[in-house]
């Protein structure tokens, strides 16, 4: 490999996991609102974002320019699409992480709801997936994102059961409508965040592996 | 350009359009379960979703040998990631129109809502964005594709309008709770439908004029 294009794969490796720091903390801010009752803190969400948005254009640039200056085979291809893959989940978990800051700044000036929601359990399971998610690509570990992909039904199904704890509150007292929306709308947007780590966890097999295993992984062992 | 390049190019290019086609007519099969309450036509979109998973992946593995085999440049080059970013979104409006089968199913066993909703609208709406899209990518028409974003924020109006007249509904008859809650995520589908037939008219102003307008073309235009 050139030392020119050993550069810049190190430079998009460096590009990639900053946006992926950065994206995970939008998205532990966004919670942190939600749970502590802060607008400050979603409005910083809201707010970050489009640096978010600038950073994705500017890494898809640099990775069309690294496959039109070297074009890579073999391993070093794989990862320039990785990046481009990831760069693109990375993206929408930061969209998740605003649609979630809105309901929390919401949710804030309203009074709260009084159920005992399992909306702590979904956001803690959540954080770990794109924690781990992050990691896997950091260390290019494909064994831990297997793991990653195997959390992601648990989380459907907490997603599944806030519905239906959402629907009986609503339905015996409907001054809780208009909250109710708003809480399921961050229990879906928690459930496609981590949809996105799942999706980053299948990228990173695809880079050690070379092998697509999206809409696979659970045919293979009999989900 | 070899002979044998500008083959696998054409390939590709049919593989994405039948892609399109297919996902369209799912779409479209989706949004006539819902309006004419046919839970077999839901069905069908359901169970066709796996072979539009197993075309996703066929799609990128094939883009991906042509980047390594030929290792293009310029306009090939923005060709092949143009449809390795289309067949991601044309993979991920399936799954929409798999949700909005779903509901269709549900909603069609139980009483209609006798609300005047505006969801055909809202319908006829999305499937005008995603077949100019599909359009815009055949013929690789810039200007097309320009009409496209145009039109996102419109659907995302009436999506907010949506959410306000289901409010309504909930709030005056807690007996629609649960419908009006699958009917909420019935249009919620159809606006991140119009969100990826954005993405894809992006796409095709990025193949065409090789600069990426995400998230810029609204600023540019002071939207």
């Amino acid at each position: 490999m050139s030392k020119h294009l050993e550069r810049d794969l190190e430079q998009l490796k460096k590009d990639i996991l900053t946006m992926g720091a950065m994206v995970e903390e939008a998205m532990n801010r966004a919670i942190l609102a939600m749970m502590d009752r802060r607008p400050d803190l979603a409005e910083t969400v809201i707010t970050g974002d489009s640096e978010l948005d600038e950073r994705e254009v500017a890494i898809e640039e640099a990775c069309l320019k690294v496959l039109a200056l070297h074009q890579p085979v073999a391993y070093d291809l794989r990862f320039i699409v990785t990046v481009m893959k990831v760069n693109n989940d990375l993206e929408r978990m930061g969209d998740l992480a605003v649609n979630i800051a809105e309901r929390a700044a919401f949710l804030a000036r309203r009074e709260p709801l009084r159920a005992p929601l399992k909306i702590p359990h979904l956001m803690e399971a959540v954080q770990a997936m794109v924690r781990e998610a992050l990691d896997a690509l950091v260390n290019a570990d494909a064994v831990a994102a297997r793991r990653v992909c195997d959390q992601d039904n648990a989380v459907d199904d907490m997603n599944r059961e806030m519905y239906r704890q959402l629907q009986e509150l609503m339905r015996s007292d409907p001054e809780t409508i208009e909250r109710g929306i708003q809480t399921l709308s961050v229990s879906r947007s928690l459930e496609r965040i981590a949809d996105q780590a799942t999706n980053i966890a299948e990228d990173v097999i695809f880079l050690v592996q070379g092998e697509i295993v999206r809409h696979r992984l659970g045919k293979m062992e009999g989900r």
